[in-house]
C-alpha cells in the first residue's frame, strides 16, 4: 500500500506576481512547515494574555501522551482536539493566574507541572481578540501523560477519550497529517521534546522550569523544595541568569541534505544504508558543524559520506523536522570535474552511494516513491530504483533536479 | 578610523565554471567561513590518529584564556599558535594514551581536564601522513585559563607568551582577522563555549566530560569522585546513554537575517535598536524557531519587529557566528502589495525601522559602512545613512539588493 500522500503546504501567499518569484520561480514549501498559525511570540511572557487565551471558548488542546498526538483515525491522518473544560481538572484552573515572576519566586523542584505550550492564533477563525491587534482561535499543546499528581486526572481523561474513538498515535506520526495539521503538530512536538530532555540546567546541574508558555526554561536562583531538607531554598550562582544564554531557548539543530549533480549535470549522486529496502536510494545528509557555513557543510558531509568533492552549492528550501529537534536546509551542488570518484570507507556510514542517470531517476519519481515503510507504486517494477516520497525534502530536492534545476531555465 | 577590512573568503573552487555558477552566479562566502582545514570528523574518536596528530612536529595550538584567543597584535589582526613542547605541562605527556572508552569508565568529576579540541588538518601544508588519506598539519585549540591543577603551568605559558610580545585578545574579535584565519578562530572558539556552557547533563543533572576531541559530551554511567563520598561510583540511569540525544553533540543555533525589499523593488526596509550609533541601520534578524521553514521565520520576524508583511523569501547566503553558537541565514524577501506599513508595537524590539530607496543605500554603502564601534568613512557627511561593514552578512544582503539581486539579471 502507497502511503497517502497529503498535500504539500502552500506557500504565504502564492499568487503574488512578486519580482522575486517571477525571477527565482514559486518558493518549495515543505511537510511540516506551512503552519497556519501567527505565533505572536512576543505574548508568550503575556500572563493575562495567556490566561484570557486558555479560557476562551474557541481555544484547542492538542494533547500529547509520552510525546505521541491523540488522533481521530488510527491510520493517523487527524489530530484529534480537547476543550479548556476537559483539560482543566489536569491544568487546574488557570496555570497563568499567577505572573511569570512570581511563578520563579515560588518555584519548587519536587511539585509536578503539566507542560502546556501556547501554539499560536489561527486568525481564519473566530476566537480571542486581544489589544486590537491579535485575533483568533488559541491553540495550545498539552502533556497529558499519566504522572505523579495528575495520574488519576490523566487517566480519567485518557479513557473518556477512548471511549469516544480517540486514540494516541503509535510511534512517529507517518507523514500521513494533511500539511497545516502538520506543521502544527511539529511545532507542538518539537517543544514538548525540548522541555522533556531539559529538566536540568547543563550549566549548573540544578532544576530548571518551564516559561513562557513553553518557549524558554529558567534556572531559578530559589527552590522551595531546597528549604525542607536543607533549610535554605537559595541555590548556587548559575550563569545562565547573568546575560543571555541559548541554554535557555528551545535547540534546532540545523542539516544539511543535498542532492548531488555531476559535473556534465547528467548525473546524480544517491547513497543508501543499510536499514534502508532493497533498490531504495536517498539523498546524503549530515548535521551542520560549529562554525560552518551551509555550502561547506555541505562540501564536508558529501566528501566525507561519498569521496565526492563538490563545487557550487545552491540552497534550495528548507523543511522543519521535529525528530526531535532540525531543520533540514536541502541543497544541490555540483561536483568538479574529476571529483566524481565515490570512496565509501572515510566515514562509513553509507552502505552504497552511486550515480545514477535523469532517466532512471525520473522513471523511480514516477513509479518507485514511498515511504520508508511501504511498499512501491503498482507500476513499480523489481530491480528499480526506489525514493522517498514528496513529504520528504529528499524527493523535493531530486525532483528539482530531475526537472531541470541545473541544465534546465527555472531557478528556484 | 575605519575597520581594517579583511578579505572576505574565496569560496572552494572559485575558478569552476560551472552549470549552477553560470546560473546562479559566484558563491557568497561570508567571514568566519571558508576554513582551510580539513576537519576528518571520522578520525575524532581515534586516538591513535589524535595521538600521532599531537605529537607530530607540525601539530599546532591556538590558545585561548576565557575564550579570547592569543594574537600576535594588539588590534587582532594575527593569531599567534603554540607548539606540542609549549603546551605540554599543561596537557601532560598525552591526553590521547587512552582509549575513549576507558577515559569513560576512569571519569573523576573532580579531576580537571583542561579543554583540548582536534579543529582538522591544514592539508596545503607538510605534516602527518595517517591511514594514506589524511594528510596534512594538524590544529588543535586549547584552553590555558590558570585553574585547578593546571593553575602554575598556565601562568607560566603566559607569562612566558607574553613575554615574547603576545598577549590574549581583550573583549571579542574585532572582525580584522584574515578570513581562513577568522574561520579556524571561530570553530575553535564555537566549541570552547559550548563545552564550558555543558558541564552537567540537562537530562538528569550530573557532570558530563567531553569526548571526540571535545565534539561531543557525555554522560558516563560511573563517577569515580562519588566513590570516596557514596561507596559506589554508578550513577542513575540517563536517556542519554540510550539511543542518540542531541544534547550530546555541540548546539547551533539557526537565526535569519533578512533584506525587505518594497513590493515595487525601488526601497528597502532597515532598522535600528537603542545601541547602535546615530543614523546607523542594519537589516532585521531572530532567531529561528522550533518547526519553521527559513523562509516561514523571515516572514513572522519581520511581522514581529516591523509590521511589514512578506510574500517570496529567498536564502542568499550563510554565515557562521561564534559569539556563542550561531549559524546565520541570510535570506532576501519582498512585501506583498499593501502590506509595507511598519508598526513598530508588536515586539518592542527596534527603536525605528524605515524605508530607504536604493540611491540612499548605494550612497551608504560607498561612504558610510563600518563596525560598530568605528567611525564611518573619510567621505561620510554627518546625518547620512550609515551600514554595517563588509564582514558582516548584513552588508552582503543589502549590497546584493542594491546591486540588482531583486530588479536586475545576476542571481545568488
Ligand atoms: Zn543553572
Ligand atoms: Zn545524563
Amino acid at each position: 500500500m502507497p502511503l497517502p500522500q497529503p498535500d504539500l503546504p502552500e506557500p504565504a501567499h502564492p499568487n503574488i506576481d512578486s519580482m522575486l518569484s517571477r525571477k527565482f520561480g514559486k518558493e518549495v514549501a515543505n511537510y511540516f512547515s506551512g503552519s497556519p498559525l501567527n505565533r505572536v511570540s512576543f505574548l508568550r511572557p503575556d500572563h493575562a494574555f495567556l490566561s484570557a487565551a486558555l479560557k476562551h471558548p474557541s481555544a484547542t488542546f492538542l494533547l500529547f501522551r509520552n510525546l505521541e498526538p491523540l488522533i481521530k483515525n488510527p491510520d493517523g491522518s487527524a489530530l484529534a482536539y480537547a476543550t479548556y473544560s476537559e483539560v482543566q481538572p489536569i491544568i487546574g484552573e488557570d496555570p497563568f493566574a499567577t505572573s511569570e515572576e512570581d511563578l520563579i519566586k515560588e518555584f519548587n523542584s519536587q511539585k509536578y507541572i503539566p507542560q502546556i505550550i501556547f501554539l499560536g492564533l489561527d486568525e481564519r477563525k473566530e476566537g480571542i481578540v486581544y489589544k486590537e491587534h491579535y485575533k483568533g482561535q488559541p491553540y495550545f499543546a498539552l502533556d497529558v501523560t499519566p504522572k505523579a499528581s495528575v495520574t488519576e486526572a490523566a487517566e480519567k481523561l485518557i479513557k473518556d477519550l477512548e471511549g469516544r474513538g480517540l486514540s494516541f498515535s503509535k510511534g512517529r506520526m507517518n507523514l500521513s497529517l494533511q500539511a497545516q495539521e502538520a506543521a502544527i503538530y511539529a511545532e507542538a512536538r518539537h517543544l514538548l521534546d525540548w522541555n522533556a530532555r531539559n529538566p536540568y540546567c547543563a550549566q549548573c546541574g540544578y532544576p530548571t522550569m518551564s516559561v513562557n508558555a513553553g518557549f524558554k526554561r529558567t534556572c531559578p536562583p530559589k527552590d522551595l523544595a531546597r528549604e525542607l531538607k536543607k533549610k535554605n531554598p537559595e541555590r548556587p550562582p548559575c550563569a545562565t541568569r547573568t546575560g543571555i544564554s541559548n541554554l535557555s531557548f528551545p535547540r534546532t539543530d540545523p542539516t544539511v541534505i543535498m542532492a548531488v549533480v555531476s559535473a556534465d549535470g547528467q548525473k546524480m549522486l544517491l547513497g543508501r544504508n543499510k536499514r534502508f529496502p532493497p533498490y531504495w536510494y536517498s539523498t546524503l545528509a549530515g548535521f551542520l558543524e560549529p562554525a560552518e557555513s551551509v555550502e561547506e557543510a555541505v562540501r564536508r558531509e558529501v566528501w566525507e559520506e561519498s569521496g565526492v568533492h563538490l563545487g557550487r552549492v545552491v540552497i534550495h528550501s528548507t523543511q522543519p523536522w521535529p525528530y526531535p529537534a532540525n531543520l533540514m536546509i536541502g541543497a544541490i551542488g555540483q561536483a568538479i570535474p574529476g571529483g566524481e570518484d565515490v570512496h565509501l570507507d572515510h566515514d562509513a556510514e553509507l552502505e552504497d552511494a552511486k550515480w545514477f542517470t535523469l532517466d532512471e531517476i525520473r522513471e523511480a519519481l514516477r513509479v518507485g516513491t514511498s515511504g520508508l515503510g511501504e511498499g512501491p507504486g503498482p507500476e513499480y517494477k523489481e530491480g528499480g530504483l526506489r525514493l522517498p516520497p514528496k513529504t520528504a525534502i529528499a524527493n523535493q530536492l531530486i525532483s528539482a533536479v530531475a526537472n531541470g534545476f541545473v541544465t534546465g531555465n527555472p531557478s528556484l
